[in-house]
């Protein structure tokens, strides 16, 4: 592994365990975390992570340290690193140990799979997958916000379990289909899709999925590639009437076109270099 | 804390860190655990918790150990206690390191919060908090295994939000209610009540919750106390016309009475005293 620099204490040994037996991370898979693209030595989207990290901890009353100091811890993994190319910040705060104390905070630091740039210029192939809830109308939402939407907690259990099924089934990832038939995002990226002149997502305030910090730039950046953006519900099958293209955006993997759902084969759009341009990660030849 | 046990090394001091930064039961909450209360020196029910955490390892792809392996860490665990009185054996297996390597597995062993007794004693009031899905038919439990039904994960931050709710409202614990009306556990118990000369939980099977083993072991012994035993489905407002008694029943804080649900008294049933002898978690005076 690579890098790891603990809140307070600066770098440690990545090799030296870091947590005890007792932190409610691992016990309850109580916290929260962000991932982060490092591009020419720079963490991108660096402020829309940390502050979508305190949204999550929020909403589960965790005391995430400020901003600040997770700029500089962010930082002393960086200062610490001899490569160049591009890499994956880990930032995580626990609730600390069981019987109190402070939360435990740290970041960790390592390259890029060399298999990302290579699934951005090949695709995806998604695996549709029951998320066993509706989309859930905003009272229901208000009244239980112990349900954690948008929240991005440590406890992603179901999502691995998810991605397992689809890779044993010959899928890259799945995407999550809400029990009353709408898209919801991929086990750990946002769902986007171009048709006519406009450039998709999701609404995360509707459905409780995460708000993406990569789908949020680029439809904040879409009228450089020539485009209008909106947030939009969207049915599985819909996703082949659309005439411009699908992708999976997210931190690390990147954007990536969608290539199949299901068994069905998904054109990819005109625009997908363009888009895959915007969103800046580097592409295998 | 208490005492800490590790796959492999025994015996470990308690305040050494453990766990690497980049293990998956922190990321990803990825792994299964189970509590055992310990009376009277031995694990109570241990082959029961090492049987689901068995199912739960199996439904999440997940090579635990056998239980002879598992039987001798906790014997590890408890070999090193100095103090007599009840206690809470935790046995822990998370999916190892994130770059490959084993599951990472311990126990560790702590004395009861001295609550509990009186939490046995005086009973719990309980929130009822929408679970946010509804009892799923089963063609969706088959069809969808990635929503890790009746499985113990370390993904618990749902249930640690509700439980934060529940208290901050006045509570002791909340009642999970499917988003179509019926009652499903507690955040960490099983629902137990009698009525007639029945005593009766909520199908696991049926519902996805976790089978409890301290309502198996009443379930079991029901006989004992001159009842039958039998699985339903109840709605929250059923529990208010049940004749004899609403329970609680957890491994740790054992078998409480249910003296509240919303901002409605239950009467304690006539049976408490024998049901609660009858699990044998010691009661305050």
């Amino acid at each position: 592994m690579g890098i790891v620099a603990v809140l307070g204490r600066g770098v440690v040994p990545a090799d030296e365990p870091l947590l005890h037996a007792d932190d409610l991370g691992v016990l309850r898979g109580d916290g929260v975390f962000e991932t982060v693209h490092v591009r020419d030595g720079v963490p991108w989207n660096l402020t829309e992570h940390l502050d979508r990290m305190r949204r999550s901890a929020d909403r589960m009353d965790l005391d995430l340290p400020p901003h600040e100091a997770l700029r500089e811890l962010a930082g002393q993994a960086l200062a610490a690193r001899t490569e160049s190319g591009e890499a994956a910040l880990r930032l995580i705060c626990t609730r600390g140990r069981e019987y109190g104390g402070a939360p435990t905070v740290f970041a960790t630091l390592n390259p890029i799979t060399p298999d990302f740039p290579k699934v951005r210029r090949d695709g995806v192939r998604l695996m549709p997958a029951n998320i066993g809830y509706p989309v859930h109308p905003e009272d229901v939402r208000a009244g239980a916000p112990w349900l954690l939407g948008q929240v991005k907690s440590l406890s992603y259990a179901i999502n691995m379990a998810g991605q397992r099924a689809a890779r044993a089934a010959g899928f890259d990832d799945l995407l999550w289909i809400s029990a009353d038939g709408w898209c919801m995002e991929a086990s750990t990226a946002s769902l986007m899709w171009i048709d006519g002149d406009v450039l998709y997502t999701v609404p995360p305030g509707r459905t409780s999925i995460l708000p993406g910090t990569t789908s949020a730039f680029l439809m904040e950046h879409a009228a450089d590639i020539g485009l209008r953006s909106e947030e939009r519900m969207i049915r599985p099958d819909e996703l082949f009437d659309v005439d411009g293209g699908v992708w999976v955006a997210s931190s690390v993997r990147g954007v990536a076109p969608v290539v199949a759902l299901g068994e069905r084969t998904l054109p990819v759009g005109a625009k997908n270099e363009e888009v895959l341009k915007l969103a800046g990660f580097p592409v295998a030849d």
